[in-house]
């Protein structure tokens, strides 16, 4: 665990600000946040699971957060919630803010006369902005990022190192960019002709809204003649891939190494799963689940969770079965001829 | 839509460059190319599939390009050619020609004194061009750019920011890098003994045709004796990997987040669907489709589309038929041991 | 293949270093290693699989590596081991030492004064070191890399270029990370309140141990509140994601574009295939194998080859047999349905 924790916050101060009822001595003292199973007397933990019950009982925490179920299932002092996970997400958000920028720009740093950047900006090393682009206040731009050409990122935005954004994007209010991230690279778009490929010009751009956090080596294609839209509050996992025109709804999740082709479109709340994808030219409704490794092929119009997953077994019983799958279809026009022989002994008896 | 159109042209003026008929008024002026949703009156859009007919109906387009199946599917000023995509993407190129090179290297560019770089090329800040490496004429290398000793990057060039190439590597002409594109990186190469991994040098390089584009955080690892090749007119999508001893045959394209497995021989003009996958040592010939999310585990001698994909469903079906696959080859013996009763039944009836 | 082999050896040195046996002149000279496809005479090839004895036959090679079952199958000069793979390996590295480190940082590197860099290490041009980080002696740290504060890494380490490690990271003795590798982005920690995701603090470390090599554009996460760990001799391959709170176990190899999700633990010496995936929370034990494109949905118990993947068939064939997925449930129902029928048929007639 990173350094924090210097300051000390009793459960009388914490419950003031995020709510909660405090059961136990008030007076309490944390230094910092921690799990069930490593928690030291100064920190506070939090049950958010069942599965984790016995650790509770085990748990040298000095205090917990637990939903009203398990209001009594500890002596410890203990602040009960609604939603534990959240409120504990709060409390450590308040132990552990993000670190302000030290504002500035390094004096390796390249940025363009005709750039505008906000007060109390922190432009890193080696970073590169790029004629007539805007960073709002209070943003940190790291070490090694380049922000393209005409491009917009908005205030209180944090772009760890080396981040890429080209030309013409726009990056909304306190975005966070992980390192490897890059917004705005053209699309895969190419047209056959005379056994050649010719690329198609990637005109669009990537438009991102506000509170969108997206992670390291993530990648956003710009739009091939319309834009790229990530709405607001969609968290974007590692490794994903977005291509050309397809829009995020707003509060969507995507877990790590996912892909989203072209010009489809994902509603608002959805949740997609790890390596799972989404064909081109789709469009999933609101508060739609896909699961892991779960390939999207046809477009989604019915709120639920949707899985194409192989299940996977020993190696040796997948090898039997799934040798089948390849006369699966067989199989069923032969049971398909067993039910019509029956059916036929039956009418010939009767 | 990104800034561009500055210079409009005639429907005569693009068809005397690109071939085609006119019907309707040929002085008919366009200034950017347009979506058939989104156009304008001075834009051009396209009819590629029928599928988007209804949008023609309905476009603001000064003009559009069709299909001679749809020549009289409009009202509007039109150009009629055979492949209307591939004709829309050159009108897009010309009115959207790649920012011509601004020569010169920037001040903090590091470029060792033995390397060559050629004329009109531009090297954007903080980049690194090592000892005896060569830059054809008119080459953009963005910022941050890492071009390793020895390696060779062909005239005509684009390198956006954050390419890193390795030693030793030969890039094209006309070769388009995506940022956090990595050329070169060691093969997963490693030897197991006594318990431990020894890592097997890459001596081998990689060697890139001319013409070729690849996508933002792709990686073509070297060869670990031999060369890794992507021979010319490859097309690769973000998020690829191509592993140590690869070949890439000419004018394949392949989809994002697709992995090719060290020492696979892909044929020329196949199409590698989004994360998909091929195995180690195989050999797969040209005009080969593979879809999305499959894996290829043999090699494939004749051309066509192979799929491996699970069909998707709502997860309370997927749960109950997946299920049964760990069941599949028993429940085929059972129907095997429906038939044979059967049949000694109808023996015995006869 | 890159420069090297200035030097030759003769086979008795070789063995006067590694063991093994010589058949022919032990004053045979090699002074690089190749394929038998492509060996030239002055180099030393190695079969390590019966498939290429074909390749043995025809070889150009003027020594070649053996195991005990082909001594005899080539009079070529040769040295006999018991494993002919891991011996090349040793070879190939004593033939080709990785460059040493140039002593001393580029003039535009950016190095803390409270960093301590030890003797003999190589920074490169715009390097990133933060404050109160340590880079162990030794070590290569390449062009455009950042390294966090209180980050530390071991000796003889080699960063290859724009590579980025956060604040507070460990990397230990040996490491390799390859360009666009990123150590130490935020876990994807959310929880949903109010319609909104709360951001979690990841205020773990990643902990990576010694002889850890990692691929190009892989991405480790901290942990979230504990650390995220990389033990002694894992191989990471390519675009590989490993998510917060993962412990992966020593000498364990995962290839390009896996995916280990949140606070999973895979045990030591397993062997995790490309875009393979496990889910979260799950414990794998030591010695597993997973196939390529495999989900682990469940943890794992007993050593050995787990499998998920969907077998890939021509795609008229595919869609036929996939179709009747959806209907698996129900025709393992039907089959039972006649299982029964002609089970009371027997009885009505005994």
């Amino acid at each position: 665990m990173t350094g924090g924790g210097a300051k000390a916050y009793t459960l009388a101060e914490i419950v003031a600000r995020f709510g909660g009822e405090i059961l136990g001595d008030p007076r309490t003292c944390v230094a910092q946040i921690a799990t069930l199973e490593r928690a030291r007397p100064d920190t506070i933990a939090f049950l958010a699971n069942q599965r984790y019950l016995q650790q509770l009982k085990a748990t040298r925490a000095g205090a917990v957060i637990v939903g009203p179920a398990m209001r009594d299932a500890t002596a410890l002092p203990r602040i009960v919630c609604d939603n534990p996970y959240a409120y504990f997400a709060r409390v450590s958000g308040f132990i552990n803010p993000p670190r302000p920028p030290v504002p500035g720009a390094h004096q390796t740093a390249v940025v363009d006369d005709s750039a505008e950047v906000g007060g109390n900006v922190q432009v890193g090393p080696f970073v590169v902005i790029g004629r007539n682009a805007r960073i709002g206040a209070g943003s940190v731009i790291g070490a090694g990022c380049v922000v393209g050409e005409r491009s917009v990122v908005g205030p209180d935005a944090r772009l760890y190192g080396n981040v890429t954004i080209y030309d013409d994007c726009v990056i909304g209010d306190r975005v966070i960019l992980h390192s490897g991230v890059v917004i705005g690279a053209d699309g895969f778009g190419i047209a056959m002709d005379a056994d050649r490929w010719i690329k198609v010009p990637q005109i669009g751009r990537v438009v991102i809204g506000d509170d969108v956090e997206i992670g390291a080596n993530t990648t956003v294609d710009r739009g091939a003649i319309d834009d790229t839209v990530i709405e607001d509050g969609v968290k974007l996992d590692n490794q994903v891939q977005i291509a050309h025109n397809v829009r995020i709804g707003a509060h969507t999740a995507i877990a790590g190494c996912a892909g989203i082709a072209g010009s489809s479109r994902v509603g608002r709340y959805c949740r997609i799963g790890g390596a799972s994808g989404i064909a081109g030219h789709l469009t999933i409704t609101d508060n739609v689940e896909i699961s892991a490794h779960t390939l999207i092929t046809k477009s989604i119009e019915k709120p639920g969770t949707y899985t194409g997953a192989y299940p996977f077994e020993a190696n040796r019983d997948w090898r039997h079965n799934a040798a089948q799958l390849r006369h699966l279809a067989e199989l069923a026009e032969r049971v398909r001829a067993l039910e019509k022989q029956l059916a036929a002994q039956k009418r010939s008896r009767s």
